[in-house]
């Protein structure tokens, strides 16, 4: 029997929970009840009974148990929870919810407003995969920094999930993955309701969620009735808490929209109740139907109760922390540095730089030489890679691997996690390591797969996320393995992506260039584009300049053409400058490294690079859409790839200084036979800003 | 004990393809010789003892049991066996692996040359989701035309996959499906050599994947000497088949690479063998070492047989195929059309068409509406949604599931597909369901999730695949849902993947034009996006000038603007023009439901929609990345979006008529002030595309 004993006021609680999701979703007359009336009660055991929450009102304790609802429809809960917590979410936040620039948005957002709310969910499978980066973290964190005695970081990471969430690929990934890595820190709770929004799971989702759990080598138990056994709930959350060298899923039967007329059914799913069935719901569990929004005073006095518990949680913790100060300064400024999300002193002269007698190397190669500086620079860096290693090139020589130490592979303190062919988990995974708040995590993929993890990515972005993707083999540059891993599309595919830096350097110092934005960029994900193939070192490259976005690599006095390219091919556009001189044209080069940072730099910049008066032709080995943006015309691949050796290809799509060059010349042509006014494209995004 | 007794020349023709794997990767100088050599025993078993091939040579018979290489890296296996089953893929082909043009590329890409390739494989997960597509197919074929004594349709599907198809995210979605359906006809060999790229696969995949198959209700099966036990293999193959109502993983140990120095080891992955490793590779089993690409004349002979008995297959079914001719000559006709890939004449009456005084309707019901009409004129359309079908509106109201009738949910002749919240698989289902050769897949998710799917949704593209998705909730239109469900990047993203057609109609006829274009494009794939509020039946639409994917909808003389919009921003475009006109302006309206159909139209015919004279701006709820190819000035939303009722949303965001009309008059007034001659961006592109 569980030590944590219900009571009366639990079932009160719960009771007034379920009244409240109905009527929080009747008034914004949108959202989802049923999720947060049949999870009702696990809610109560959980945030009442075990999780360890900040004081109400503070700055986020760093040692607070984290929550993620990862069936984030389900939020009505969640904000209900923070407004019984006691956090900056009244109840007027409650009836506002699913409101214009309210608190408490349709689904949870991270990196805004909200209390409680540590990840950005709702795209299903995506929570599950932060819980388990936000376990990662603690792990490191308690790895990094607990001593004997001085256990700063103990906390567990709980996370509710649904049918919807194990249905997802991207939860097999994480999951699979943490049960690999013994994550014991880790509790979530699979809401097993039966209902999906098709209907019933019988219609589409058959398997064996427990034998699929044990598969993965997790702490598997279930609760037969999630509706009513608050003790049994309370016992299998204390179980999971015992096993420390797994994560543990509990399986819990539920009725979705508990207490409804149409109770365990998908109407209950994502409308509002009707009016008539809140009013019977309310009867029910003992209320007046004519009152809404209402919390008895016994209710929010237990409540006040767990947020004074909290608030001691906290207070105890400082005072460990002051110990922890006497005892151990350099590791207490260390870590005070990393939870005021500040960047080492001077840490950017790790940053290596390059000048043109340099040889060429890869930029993949490159930033493997960076990784080894700036890992050891900036020791909040958590690298990784799904299963692409010795072809990223991420891992720092003298990195460990994150590894439970069991495996004999590593250990907790690691930096460096083998996600495995794991994209889309890495990319969430990446999210719940941000989230923690002492880390910034880098990942490696090839770039095309990248895309595998787009779902992820994005939210990176809405959430205001620093991840930092190392995207090598990044265009037709790597040959052999074809147009099955040829990125055409995904460059300009990532920078429509709002708050996203698309990265793509062309040699040394723009490899240090994008880093360094990229790890400065605390609001910002980054995806940093590297070559298979060697690069040489430019002539007028340098961090300053390149860190702008874009920047004039060669002026020219009264030029005939701005040639523009990123990447690989500026040095391809920069031979073709050299072929064009031959025949007294005169050429600009610009050097694009970063669309989105070069928008952001002041209009009169942004002219000087891209001036009016010439033809602006772009080359890039991608298609060309977007360019228009920058350039009169462009010069790119606006089909699939080949697969052959890497110069063959380029031959084949006309991606090289003589094609190149030869459309510069007819461009030129072009503009003095038409006498079309050259206008920089610039000038109208300068109008209409 | 196996019927399938394996004898000499079964293990002289096993040596034969490892040595023939090692020359292969060798000449080219790169590529996969540890899984080929590897996985040479399977194949031997597989393809000359139950794999029923089409005769050599011959359009592909429609009932030929499929295989996937879902580990496609591997393809020089595939390749070798396609050269040694009679094919028309020579050794001279084989010598040309992974060089410009050849029909040996370095992953397998279906829609092209290759024979025997019946989807485009190598990014991890897809090829096993694809093979899941080939079996629903299969079983939805039979359920379809099979009569008793006419078994036209009882092929089986074959897979190979590796650890790395295993930990992607997608596979799980797909294999989850697959058990759930009870496919029977699908056999799949999991490829057990504890390697992945970053070594041995402690590092990252430790989950017990025979119960986690088991979970997924699957029939499992081993067998540990996968490098010798070619009576084992025989016999599990065999037992494979016998099981009818679930789909069969064997998992096969392998030592990766067997026969080189350095076999077991993730050297022998990616990268050719040393030429000394080839040379005692080569002595090891008996052959001169000095020979390279050598097949002895009794593997040709061995070989040889099979071929003939696969010509013998094809002529037993093509009596059959008389005799069915004569008894269910309806059926036969249908079967005959189906096959030679022609839709049913006249099928494009069912499409609907609207007036103006039509309601306004969201395009995603005039798609359910369609759908009721067009799913009865082609009965080849395969349906479904990934769990969203109240919302996708994707189900004809007198559809019949596919399911495993013992689920008493429907039956292998459904046409609707429950897929579950399994997006990525979905796209790559849809893909081995074009594959197979009698279907027209269609599937439902919201726009936004389509990204989950990205990577089926390019391969598609890339294979010349007809799928369609039916990607409703298309903007910020969807409200409270918020930022997370509301794409801003999507169109883009998709737009920018070459042969797809991102399409987005604006009202009933531009629907009916879409799903008409979409249909009839037999080699491209298509994604139809979809309002979920409702939009007015415009002035001026047709289904024959929509079709153009660009179309004038009111023409204006003297014209001092031209608007262009998509979609649900069509009719507020509209609005705006009639805005500007109170005020005296003059605006022509475009609408553009598809950029890449209107790409492909004649280049004067562009020039008549956009001309020159008057600025043009354009008017989307997504990112204005991209429209810069067709305007001069974009109003979008260059941000994520919010949670609230569409209507503030779009206020909030000023996707609005008369922030869009000031805007217009302001671009107007500028192009007076600055002088600057009004070229359509489109004359540009005519003189350099
Ligand atoms: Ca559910
Ligand atoms: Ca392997």
């Amino acid at each position: 029997m569980s030590s944590l004993k219900p009571t009366n006021i639990d079932e009160l609680s719960v009771a007034t929970i379920r009244c409240l999701a109905a009527d929080v979703v009747a008034k914004a007359n949108s959202g989802h009840p049923g999720m947060p009336m049949g999870m009702a009660p696990i809610s109560q055991v959980l945030f009442s009974k075990l999780f360890r929450t900040s004081g109400a009102g503070k700055t986020p304790w760093i040692n607070r148990d984290r929550f993620v609802l990862s069936n984030g429809h389900g939020c009505a809960l969640q904000y209900i929870i923070a407004h019984l917590l006691g956090y900056e979410l009244s109840m007027e936040d409650l009836k506002e919810f699913r409101q214009l620039d309210s608190k408490t948005p349709g689904h949870p957002e991270a990196g805004h407003d909200t209390p409680m709310v540590e990840c950005t969910t709702g795209p299903l499978g995506q929570g599950i995969s932060n819980a388990v980066g936000l376990a990662i973290a603690q792990a490191n964190a308690a790895a990094t920094f607990n001593k004997e005695g001085l256990e700063l970081f103990n906390n567990f990471t709980y996370c509710f999930l649904g049918d919807g969430c194990l249905m997802e690929g991207i939860s097999s990934e994480a999951c699979s993955l943490a049960g690999h890595l013994k994550l014991g820190n880790l509790i979530c709770v699979y809401d097993d309701n039966h209902i999906s929004i098709d209907g019933d799971t019988a219609c589409s989702f058959t398997e064996d969620v427990e034998q699929r759990y044990l598969a993965y080598d997790w702490h598997v138990l279930h609760v037969n009735d999630g509706d009513r056994d608050l003790a049994g709930m309370a016992k299998a959350l204390e179980e999971a808490k015992k096993v420390t060298d797994k994560p543990t899923i509990i399986r819990l039967k539920t009725t979705i929209g508990y207490g409804s007329k149409i109770q365990g059914g998908a109407g209950t799913h994502g409308a509002p109740l009707k009016a008539d069935d809140i009013e019977q719901l309310k009867e029910k569990f003992g209320f007046d139907p004519s009152k809404k929004f209402h919390i008895p005073q016994e209710v929010y006095d237990f409540w006040h109760q767990i947020q004074e518990r909290g608030a001691g949680y906290q207070k105890e913790w400082d005072q460990m922390f002051e110990q922890y100060k006497s005892k151990y300064p350099a590791e207490h400024a260390e870590l005070s540095r990393r939870m005021a999300g500040k960047l080492p002193n001077g840490w950017e002269k790790a940053l290596p730089t390059y000048s043109p007698s340099d040889s060429a190397v890869a930029t993949r190669k490159l930033s493997e030489t960076l990784l080894s500086k700036v890992s050891a620079a900036v020791p909040e860096l958590l690298g990784g890679s799904a299963d692409l290693t010795g072809s990223n090139l991420t891992r720092w020589s003298d990195a460990t691997d994150f590894q439970h130490p069991s495996s004999q592979l590593g250990n907790y303190s690691g930096r460096y996690i083998r996600y495995g062919v794991r994209e889309h988990a890495m990319g969430a995974i990446m999210n719940g390591l941000h989230a923690y708040g002492l880390h910034i995590p880098t990942s490696g993929t090839f770039l095309n797969f990248v895309s595998y993890a787009v779902g992820a990515v994005r939210l990176s972005a809405l959430s205001n996320f620093r991840a930092i993707w190392v995207a090598t083999h990044d265009s037709i540059g790597l040959g052999e393995d074809g147009p099955t891993h040829q990125p055409i599309e995904t460059a300009m595919a990532l920078r429509a992506i709002p708050n996203l830096n698309f990265m793509r350097p062309a040699d040394g110092n723009e490899v240090s260039a994008m880093y360094k934005v990229a790890i400065e960029s605390a609001k910002t994900p980054s995806v940093i584009a590297l070559s298979r193939q060697n690069l040489p070192q430019l002539e007028g490259s340098t961090i300053e300049k390149a860190e702008k976005g874009g920047y004039v690599l060669k002026e020219v006095e009264n030029a005939d053409v701005t040639l523009v390219a990123t990447g690989s091919e500026v040095a391809i556009a920069r031979d073709a400058a050299a072929e064009l001189e031959k025949k007294g044209i005169k050429a600009r080069l610009v050097s694009m490294p970063c669309f989105r940072v070069f928008d952001i730099q002041p209009m009169e910049y942004r002219r000087s690079v891209l001036p009016s008066g010439q033809p602006i032709i772009s080359l890039e080995a991608y298609t060309t859409l977007g360019w228009h943006k920058y350039s009169h015309v462009q010069h790119g691949i606006n089909r699939f790839g080949a697969s052959a050796p890497a110069p063959q290809v380029y031959e084949k799509l006309q991606i090289a200084p003589k094609p190149f060059a030869e459309k510069a010349e007819k461009v030129i042509a072009y503009y003095k036979k038409e006498k079309i006014p050259l206008v920089s494209p610039i000038e109208l995004t300068a109008a209409f800003e």
